[in-house]
């Protein structure tokens, strides 16, 4: 065991004394633990957020692949550009072009998944206690590259239509006040992740005035805009304003979340700072993936197994919706998701679902709790619920344990009063993603 | 055409005012427009790090692709753990074992090419003003790395024998009696890039020692070591010590760079952060390209390809030595590599390599000129060859157009006085690294 001089680490740990003051904000969220309890089959996962790959085309995308590696093995298998593969952008420019959006190839970024994208703008921007603007509540995969880079997330409220432009526009002016400086606003405007609201056009055009008359780069993340259930796809805010925002987008959802293959549409000026930081940090994306996802959608039929998948997800959101209906007590109340992957539950008062979640795992069933969306303590009375992954019947079976766990709570609090369920040490600050809640 | 309130941009970009301070330490390579230059097909290009691929087993390897596919689809195409593949990190712990390493796969964290692990690292342990210790020269990458952490880079004396243990020791006391926080030794022992030479047993044990004492953690960059000429496997240093090192590892160089999969072992609670500061980037590794090296090093005879690779390096490396021989002026030298990719060619007295690279490159030659790999102007009468990616005739052919080009500058200077061929502005900075450039 080295002790290394002058650096006095811990037993555990003979760094400790030497890392970045930012990894601070790196740290292991304490349901993490859980979850590795909740990944047993006997155990409903309502808590990630992994997409059902196993209904996509298999052998179709087997034989592709061989193909492309014989036609193109050189290729897919050297180092490309940190950029990215051009054909892939121009395709990825027809993707956008799904959500009203008119771009050029040569704005794009490829990128290790939209999280990479997310970090790097994030990276690009953001000095040690900048401010960044989000939903109540945010993305968690989102709140992690946030504290990652020592930014301060002031949450804004939202309402039925999303973020609330009037309070965006307050948390600004109040920023501001404070003496701090607000940098990024940040919003999954289409089947939100957590909340699973979508903004209406209006609200859209409001939220970018906002934006602009506060000269603040709008960060639009958009990785469900193609699976909602009408098979309309929302016009992306950046299509109305191809400078004030950085556009964010994926084929996880999609297509395949194991290819990590994600996008960044920036302003010219932008999109160099982003390969630059881009080229730090991975030198180039993987040729081997951007050429798969550029041949299945160049010899593939994808936009017909996106309208599958379209088909099995409403299926069993409508199965979360009819079940939660059915079973959960009264005082519980949820969003409705228009498409995208989940569900916002808010449970009667008195209720904690951090405190819950060990006994709702121990019932073989998980969620997440409301709070990991929130970086200061909020969200103790919610949860969410995603439908993307287990079959209908495991929903139904997965809501019937979670309503028979929060009826048990309920008597908890109505014999013993408020807080009896709440465990002490519940509210928690921000923590890194977790891969299972992507 | 937005032009934000409250935030004065320029014309060009109107974010210019709104960037991180970190976000001045990316800046595009003056060189890089030439290498788009250089990679056009007619002319010879001495400059590129890219492995020959196209020697690799493509119907194999598109065979045992479309099988994974078809037995572990819905794996391969999903989202994994932050930390990677677990099978993987057993494999990888396999193949370390070759230099020495006896390793746990819990240590082991799976990244988008070894880059991201480095980038990891420095994301993890350096503040912005903390000092990092090079090779004089050191790798490109690995330079514009530190640069977009604000880290200061301080070039340590080399010898035939690598990193100099006394001028390491010394410049570390340098370094702190400045008041600055030296944080990371970073070198690349075997096969160095772009040096091409090996620090043998004793300097390692020597250097391991200077950062013992000294409690800095030592980074040790280990990309080329399985492709010795005489197909032993230097012992790494972290063979020695688990405890001060974090040993970066890739398949880019072995197998394939288009996978970009690479790692980072380190002690214990080391890799707690790093897994953490993994996923804020990307979530998880592309679990596609794990599984596809894990099947690859599982079902084909890898270790046989990598002596197939080593051999055809063999050859162009003889290619290379022995037309420099023949062809170029007296009192040129250059280093001789026992294995990896690079040669370091230092020129006669007077030349400017980075002035010299436009008509070298109109000349259809091109290479990297030595002031890339430093961080103060050093290296203007060196260069880096590579001979990985070439045919051997082409090698020679590239070699009789440089040793022309070479010839032609001497005159100049010895027509005009030294300084003759010298560009105003050669003298440049840290730049990020590019992937042409690896």
């Amino acid at each position: 065991m080295t002790q290394p001089a002058m650096n006095p680490g811990s037993r555990l740990d003979p760094w400790v004394a030497s890392y970045a003051a930012r990894a601070q904000g790196m740290t292991a969220s304490a349901i993490r633990a859980l979850f590795s309890v909740a990944s047993r089959p006997e155990v409903v996962s309502l808590a990630g957020g992994a997409p059902f790959v196993s209904a996509l085309p298999l052998d179709e995308f087997a034989d592709m692949t061989a193909q492309l590696i014989r036609d193109r093995g050189p290729t897919a298998l050297q180092y490309c550009t940190g950029q990215g593969d051009e054909k892939l952008r121009e395709q990825i420019c027809g993707v956008m072009e799904l959500s009203g959006i008119h771009a050029h190839p040569d704005d794009v970024v490829i990128t290790t998944g939209s999280q990479m994208a997310l970090d790097l703008t994030v990276r690009v921007f953001c000095n040690p206690g900048d401010v960044v603007l989000v939903e109540s509540p945010s993305y968690v995969g989102a709140l992690g590259v946030f504290a990652s880079y020592q930014c301060e997330v002031v949450h804004v409220p939202t309402d039925s239509e999303g973020l609330n432009p009037a309070g965006l526009s307050e948390a600004i002016d109040r920023v501001r006040a404070e003496g701090k400086t607000p940098k990024l606003i940040y919003t999954v405007p289409t089947y939100h992740n957590p909340l699973g609201i979508t903004q209406p056009p209006q609200r859209r055009a409001e939220i970018l005035q906002v934006a602009k008359s506060a000269g603040l780069l709008l960060l639009e993340d958009d990785p469900y805009c193609l699976l909602g259930f009408d098979g309309e796809v929302p016009r992306a805010i950046r299509a109305d304003d191809a400078d004030a925002v950085v556009y964010l987008g994926s084929f996880s959802k999609t297509i395949a979340a194991g290819l990590r293959v994600g996008w960044a549409l920036a302003p010219h000026g932008v999109r160099e700072k982003l390969v630059l930081a881009s080229e730090a940090s991975v030198l180039c994306p993987s040729n081997f993936s951007q050429l798969t996802v550029s041949e299945y959608l160049a010899t593939q039929p994808w936009q017909e197994q996106i309208k599958g998948f379209r088909a099995l997800y409403l299926e069993r959101r409508d199965a979360l919706l009819e079940s939660m209906e059915q079973l959960m007590p009264p005082g519980t109340t949820w969003t409705v998701p228009e498409g995208g992957f989940f569900s916002w539950v808010t449970l009667p008062e008195g209720l904690d679902t951090t405190a819950m979640l060990p006994r709702a795992v121990a019932g073989l069933v998980a969620y997440v709790p409301g709070t990991g969306f929130y970086v200061d303590g909020q969200g103790r009375d919610a949860m969410r619920l995603s439908y993307c992954f287990p079959e209908p019947d495991r929903i139904r079976e997965g809501v019937r344990r979670l309503s028979g766990i929060i009826e048990t709570e309920l008597d908890l609090v109505s014999t013993f009063g408020p807080g009896a369920n709440i465990a002490p040490h519940s509210k928690r600050g921000p923590n890194t993603p977790s891969p299972e809640l992507p």
